[in-house]
């Protein structure tokens, strides 16, 4: 039955909220969302009646495990004051709000809705770091959490092939770590807003004050090469090739293309959504890309009659740096192989031809993981709207945006884009 | 924006697979999913090329909790051979796989993909019975669960509410529990094939095998109110009145109703499709309706513009009997605080003239949590073909069917209509 995939009607978004990532030990899922919920419906240019919104979709990980609770759709629904209508929670791991965001989608194209709230939620920060990582190695597929693996495990080995087969090496994966911690000061929302330089010159100074020797790191790159400032967490990944835990909320409002004009004149429309599943590597005999990645692509760039080429800025899944290098080949921003050059090349910054990760992606804006996916959504939709502030992507007539989604370890995948008309 | 909400194109079943019910030591859920989706595809009348199913949707409540593993929707996509295409997980506790079902209807009628395999799947046995009674009360809304209520302890008080306000008793739940324990034997894939007179002889005969005093119980009604054979477990809510720990998986293939007579001369179609969400009886001045059942219902009948009369025979989710009665009233088949009168006149007997349950329901059938709505939905298939065997309903000109999932304690609700043309 392979066909163009059409949606028989269009989508835009009209608004999006997401609270600040970080560690909030005194907020849990309810209060992070209503949070995120309260920007949204400030976000909206000419007003919306939450009594609009006809059914709400919300994607969050695990807090069955993080929070001991389950069945988070109508609590949230309730928090927001949205029942009796329909909630309904989607997960695929890190990917689990860009799920609720592509139902969304099809709940409007059906007919059946007209506005839908998408959305995701994780409070992951009231566990040990332990629990966390115990409860995030559950999205590792059985045949790689079982004997071993966790997450940093499974990049490290993917970097570790990436390097035998491209001849790359740690040095390119700080290049991402350098350009995103660029980004993040920049992003109100992030939950480490500072430079490797701003942190570098922070850990010179208390070392300073508490009378110790000081190393004499000349730049970026050497402070992440000692192995003092930047130990190895599972070979070549180490602390700043890692995202953080994080809490955090986002949620945005879709509505029928025809009736956008409604709520705002500015807004931004789903173009290519696209999703895929993998098998997990112990099933590829090449750890060098992610297969459910490439579908995801090939689906949304197949909806929106799109190349990579006219994707001008992107949001990509970044739980790992070796994970940007890989996704930025697999979306076909680069050819395999040349993704590291292009982000040493600076291709990637803010001000370079392919900013990738204006955000500062996951390892500075964080990634409270159910939440992630409709952050990155949020930050294309800032940006297309040119209200990215400091960190505005400079490209003249900016237009199309994409969202890059990776839950597990390639498990669930998921590519949106959208267009600024 | 209230209209009567409809799909821009038809969804009908062509395909329904489930395993029996029951609690199986050596399956886990990639076994039993396989095992259902293997009978979906010999369910296909003129066939199905597993390729050609487009996307997948899987229902799953917390095999986070139960088998110490998420991400559940590419591990049974990789199972099924369906990577790299989407798989998506739904979660509504008790409801989802209803969740499941109501996005790939969705998913087609968006005109995005034409074939969507919808499912659900739970595997609960392997853990301690304590351990399953956590992992449920995960689900419960968190002003319920944290003080201290479990799933039979609401609905046990629900049952006592109900009690005072129209006027029933034991007796009444009784009726739900025969009822349902006369169709189980006619369903070759319940847990509890047997009639509660046929549990009673087997009692009987075992304590005169053993040489111990046989009670005189001369009907059912008598073996149910004897605490040594029907101990409470919380008042009202009786052994018998409560349904089982169960492993099992169901699967429904769905596909545009415009192609549906390439794989069926006989599809059912998709006629009224509704959700709701609810806040928890903590915030209820009544616990004698479920309004999020309500609103499902008014959803579901609105797009079909049928009304409960039409609806010929129903699944209702009988988690514990004094469910089956309330939602027989909030779906509208009979007034409130008539559900249970209607029962004791043998209205809901599959003879009767609104047979509910035919499937021997969550009661006997058993309640494989995340595989439950799937399996509703199987068995209206399963009847509206006149497949249903020594458990058809014998009304003639069977055309009209619904299904009825209840998530939590009234947070996610669905109902969905079905027609045979």
């Amino acid at each position: 039955m392979k066909r163009r995939r059409k949606l028989g009607r269009g989508v835009a978004i009209v608004g999006a909220g997401m609270t600040k990532f970080g560690m909030f030990k005194d907020k849990d899922s309810k209060d992070l969302f209503a949070e995120a919920f309260k920007e949204m419906l400030s976000s909206v240019d000419k007003g919306v009646d939450p009594a609009d919104i006809d059914a709400f979709y919300l994607g969050n990980f695990s807090n069955d495990f993080f929070a001991h609770q389950s069945h988070w759709g109508p609590i949230i629904s309730d928090i927001i004051g949205h029942t009796p209508k329909p909630a309904t929670r989607t997960e695929g791991a890190c990917a689990s709000s860009a799920l609720a965001f592509r139902e969304g989608v099809f709940a409007i194209a059906s007919g059946f809705y007209d506005a839908v709230l998408v959305g995701g939620v994780e409070d992951m920060s009231k566990r040990t770091t332990e629990e966390v990582a115990e409860g995030l190695a559950l999205a590792t597929v059985p045949y790689e959490g079982r004997v071993g693996f966790t997450f940093p495990g499974v990049f490290g080995a993917v970097a570790s092939a990436y390097f035998a087969k491209y001849g790359a090496n740690r040095e390119h994966l700080m290049n991402v770590t350098i350009k995103s911690h660029n980004n993040a000061p920049l992003n109100p929302k992030a939950q480490f807003p500072m430079t490797i330089r701003d942190i570098m010159n922070a850990k010179m100074e208390s070392l300073r004050k508490r009378g110790q020797p000081v190393p004499e790191w000349k730049d970026e790159k050497e402070f992440l090469r000692d192995p003092a400032a930047n130990p190895v967490v599972a070979w070549p990944m180490h602390l700043f090739d890692c995202c953080p835990i994080s809490d955090g909320a986002s949620c945005i409002l879709l509505v029928a293309e025809e009736m956008a004009k409604r709520f705002t004149d500015d807004p931004i429309h789903v173009v290519g959504i696209g999703q895929g599943s993998g098998r997990g590597f112990h099933a590829s005999a090449d750890m060098t890309y992610f297969e459910a990645t490439r579908y995801a692509a090939e689906e949304a760039y197949g909806m929106s009659g799109l190349t990579p080429k006219d994707v001008q800025f992107s949001e990509v899944h970044d739980c790992f740096s070796i994970a940007e290098i890989l996704h930025t080949e697999d979306l076909g921003f680069f050819k395999p192989g040349e993704g590291y050059k292009a982000i040493a090349e600076g291709q990637t910054r803010l001000d370079g031809p392919k900013p990738i990760n204006t955000s500062g992606g996951l390892k500075c804006k964080g990634h409270p993981v159910g939440a992630t996916g409709t952050s990155q959504i949020y930050e294309v939709w800032t940006q297309l709207r040119g209200k990215a502030g400091k960190r505005q992507v400079p490209i003249r007539n900016l237009r199309i945006g994409g969202a890059h989604n990776l839950g597990g370890t390639g498990g669930t995948c998921t590519f949106t884009i959208f267009e600024r008309r």
